[in-house]
């Protein structure tokens, strides 16, 4: 029995972990490595021989995609959670569910130390371990990235790939793209390199969720999503006839739609935690989708005083996820009450999509103060037109209290 | 001389407002007839020869064209209002901007009361109402949709039309579209009729500003657009080197670029002043570039927080216009904290168009924080890596003070 | 068998409602009258005799006391509102309170219609009518003060005093005060008659609930408010041992000792609903000392972060049930989430209350994370004084880039 | 002339502070202490003294008094400032004043490293650091009690004692008291000790500025204070006819009246920027005087919408200052924004103290839409009574609709 010390290591099969990786070894810790399966592209055999042959002890794969999409995918819709306008936080989700995954296999494990390959000025360090401490307040992190020794050592990629070489690390043959992305299920994300200058478009190439607009199909199609409290229930693709009802298969069905029709690609520049802003690209096919269609159902459902509330915390909630505090006291509140808000979304939605571009075009649902007759211009129905006369006087009597003391609002 | 009280009346050219003309014409005043041409296509000719037939004493048109997108239009995306998510508020903010003319010109012919043809369920009556008691509480108003007695003659469109034919009035032999809508240069909506069953999708022949995405351009076009303290100030169309710069030039030709990319189309459920949900359809191709635009810019220029506070006040804001609050204490206050927070919103954003989509893939600015540098990953730059450590263990103290005193955070 | 319409009368017992229940007879209904004792000090029996004799059909005395304490107050104090910073809402809460009252017994005695004495400029008359509606839409109202044929009858109250003595009205023999008050066992608002002018301070001889601090007890007192989730469960006077547990008696007693030190007294200008603004003159004195208590034992428990959420929704609430929605999807909705964040709020409060003042000295609770350790600047404990640095060294990045970029902030 | 790098020591006179001056000497620094009068009662004579005995190079005295009060305690008030419901910001508004005067003379003084004695657990090292790196980010700073050395040796209080005798550095006679406080002119807060028992109270003898209310004078006293544009511009005594006008004889006078009628005390557990909750006594007389006149005359002036907004404002600018972001962008918008929203805010409000209790009891204003005539319950006024039926039956008509579809709102 070896009296070493135990970590677990979030591993990735790349450069930058595989050298973490060999270096705990060298600081004397047995390592086991972790992958979270969370959607990603990945051959998860190869990368486990390549850690088994660096030397860890054991590598465990977990697959946590309907974790993934259940339990964080589906909130995040239902919760109409956008980061500063644009970004859905594909990433930012992933990270709570992989720290769950992290969390159980060190109790597994009787590991009492974690380690990631995450940056020191990234968002995703701080996602994983106020997760992981969240999750278990007695557990240790060891974050290569942001020693003084480690930093020192590695100073670029060349002290990397040295170092690979000297230990018989394989690195892959194919170069490295000029960026850096992160995968799973619901998006993909690039940033870095050639990405750090925001004056300069994404390459095409650069796409791997989407088909560019130019070559996407030429056919529009149509679906019917219907929600339940909020929640994508089942999606019906109109020409097909094709219905799907589990969380898995629905995402997994208006990616690859979503991603023959050029859907969900974004380009912007952020504001991380830290406090800096950063240029991510994403591409977010099937949740993209969902979102325009639950923001459709909400609207067409929800009280209109509870909706504006409601969009409040949906931009709290954003930056706490974004932030990393997707276990906290403020999210399990605000998630409570968004939750709440959402037991009259209910119904369906129909959407055309094409070109990249999602559009609602109809919608039905029986939990809705939606009244044709009411509405109705050519009806004068239970709302008596001479009451509106009443209402404008009140509301109008505030603005000639106004003019008669201060003259006209200057709107110049 | 006639002892006749004079009525300036909002005058359309249409059924309504040209039997309200002339029933007002029965009641005794003496009418003037006041169109605001704010973009809409109309034969401004023919409406005005058509009042005079009726029976108006005088018709006033008034080019309010650039009044609209210099004073109206180009605030609104420099406060980047959005209502309910989705709606742009085309219709809103050309109400207050006729009030002008409608107010100028009732001084100008000494008019105390003015009339409109606004229904007593919709959000014009109000947004008509408020802006001109706020420029002059003591104007009156005469809606004759809310007068009972006026409700009562005419029941229906049937009664207009007896009435029309009895009096001489002239319809239109093209028979009505089964929806009503509102046209200007930001925008064109449509509502009632047809429409007000949500679950049916609007016809395809609807559609005036913007082409279809089947039939639309299929070559993508793409454009700079240059803003200086949040408003636009010029547009370069890439391929042919075009340059645009008066607002009115500007928004002309993204309406053109953008309604041949079919680009601004929403389909939407709204919450209305009086509290009722109704179905609009609107199509705003220039302004949901500049929109798109505006958004980029502005995220990669302000300050983090900045952008917070500037957020919520642009909900508020968007809430005022739509209510008919755009002369009002609250809308110049805040008015003047929205166009403070854009004063570093300056520089340069390239869109690619196509489809429907519009995305921003660039952009530069001399007024923005993001460093190239500091934000690359391959750089340890102006943050020591180390800081994060510190942060993160501040930022998790929290946490675990909360885990041990409550457990862990439920996020089932 | 009458074939008359029957009405649920709002009776005060006063000269307005008195003249109003003659004034429907007269008009052909049949009138019964309903008086909700909500702790107001009143001759009930005295008022039903009036009624009687004027010619109600029968007069309904409710015992609302224990309902409004448990069912408004309590959760007014636990949601922790505030209007306008502070006006503890007790007229505003009583409103929702009666008009359960009232519909109930319009229900069991098969009443159509309820009318009440509320004047057109006030508050009362929408919070009462929203409240029914929201109760039953089918119920109809008649508002006399807002029918042009009462209002033109009675101009004044002179016109009131004529009509009483030529129907035999009793009228009071003691004058009327110079301002209007409204009483329940919340608070007492007083206003109109001289307090119109916010400019003279209000008279002494206008209190009745509390004692000029001039003329209060000279001694301290000292009690201990428990707090369950939020809500008040008991109250403990130090120096007799005194505890008291229902609802009903810590009101009652609080209003006792907080009368006695003159707690509670407030003298303001608000903003009505309608848009005027009105002055108020309040007394609440056990119901302040509450709002102190629970503020106190709120900052000590709760989150950080749900405090700051919690706030902004008690201050929607707070607008909610001054404007009259305690009946509303909003209300419903925000109380929800607001008793939500009460789950941890919970434990004790010493206060020291004299003289007007009431200060909160001491608190005690398990559900907190206040660490008597972590907060010792004595000892190092579980917050490393390291870590402290990195968190500052990250905050100040954004600062320096700022500065970087735009120069220093301007701060004159 | 010597090599060595020169080191500005915010000096308190304490012995924490004089052994870092000691302990920054044997380092091998040149080191100038700088103390700010900010209104503390503090024998600056006697400090300087020991500084230079202990080996300063110098010591730099800065009256800052009149910076403190009109440059930050002004506009504190001006915008309303409280942290967490009742906490004025005394010492957070202290520092980044300060700062100004740290940051001045280390320019002066060629200083290019500053160095305090805060603690690594406290809001004052951040809101120290922050402001100076944003007023100029080359500034260095050495915290010792964030210094793993330092730390190391100084573990408590005895070690400071041992090191200053064996240095010779004169200890006060007096026994420590056991608590640490913070005073200025605007305020002292007190803190650590026996008061990190939250479930204690304070004992009386801790309070220097306010009289215990058991002493406190037997008269009650009247003062008018009259604001201009938000800002306090003179105070009249009423028995005395005493005016004051300049804002530091303002402050001094209410602090005077203010102490002797016990105003202003307030005891609270609070929630510091490091997540950590702390208790904290204060004693702010003559600003909470000055914050109710505020508050009185704001809601008197101010539109009711724009209240709103800017109460929102005020929430996160206290925010902002609490937590050290005087000099911030956010701080600077923020500012502007409550500024202009402060434009009508004058007039004059008269106030009743005593005992601890201040009372708004009148006010004037020429800059309100308050309209004594409008508000009066005996006249119709401009607003006729019928226009409230229109009012109450479009606000009625969701609730109508939502009781419709969904029943009655759940209010129990």
């Amino acid at each position: 029995m070896s009296g070493k010390e135990k970590i677990l290591l979030a591993y990735s099969g790349g450069l930058d972990t595989s050298c973490i990786l060999k270096w705990l070894l060298e600081k004397g810790y047995e390592v086991i490595c972790f992958m979270a399966d969370v959607g990603q592209e990945e051959d998860f055999v190869a990368a486990r021989e390549k850690a088994l042959r660096v030397g860890a002890k054991d590598v465990i794969i977990k697959d946590m995609k309907r974790t993934f999409v259940e339990k964080f995918v589906w909130p995040a819709i239902q919760m109409g959670l956008v980061y500063e306008d644009r970004y859905l936080l594909g990433t930012s989700l992933a990270r709570p569910c992989i720290s769950i995954g992290l969390m159980e296999s060190a109790a597994e494990h009787s590991c009492s130390i974690i380690s990631h390959g995450a940056t020191g000025k990234g968002n995703d360090q701080i996602r994983f371990e106020l997760s992981c401490y969240a999750l278990d307040p007695k557990i240790k992190v060891i974050a290569p990235w942001r020693l003084p020794e480690f930093c020192k050592r590695f100073q670029g990629r060349k002290d990397l790939l040295d170092y690979a070489q000297k230990h018989g690390i394989p690195v892959s043959a194919t170069p490295k793209a000029p960026w850096s992305m992160d995968a799973n299920i619901m998006h993909i994300s690039y940033e870095s390199g050639i990405l750090e200058n925001p004056a300069k478009a994404a390459p095409e190439e650069l796409y791997q969720m989407t088909q560019s607009v130019m070559k996407s199909s030429n056919t529009p199609i149509k679906v019917d999503i219907t929600f339940k409290e909020g929640l994508p229930v089942s999606v019906l693709e109109h020409s097909s006839g094709k219905t799907l009802e589990t969380p898995l298969e629905v995402l997994t069905f208006l990616n690859k739609i979503g991603g023959e029709h050029g859907v969900g690609r974004v380009d912007l520049v952020e504001n991380r935690f830290l406090g800096l802003k950063s240029r991510g690209v994403y591409e977010t096919p099937g949740a993209t989708i969902l979102h325009v269609a639950h923001k459709d159902m909400e609207v067409y459902c929800l009280d209109r005083e509870i909706f504006r509330v409601k969009s409040f915390l949906a931009l709290k909630m954003a930056d706490y996820v974004y932030n990393g505090f997707w276990y906290s006291p403020e999210a399990e509140y605000v998630r409570t009450c968004l939750v709440g808000a959402q037991k009259n979304v209910s119904g369906k939605v129909t959407l055309e999509i094409f070109k990249g571009h999602v559009m609602a075009i109809a919608r039905e649902s029986t939990k809705t103060i939606y009244n044709q007759e009411l509405a109705s211009m050519d009806v004068h129905g239970t709302l008596s037109p001479y009451a509106a006369t009443g209402f404008i006087e009140v509301n109008a009597m505030r603005l000639k209290e106004h003019y008669r003391v201060f003259g006209s609002a200057n709107m110049e």
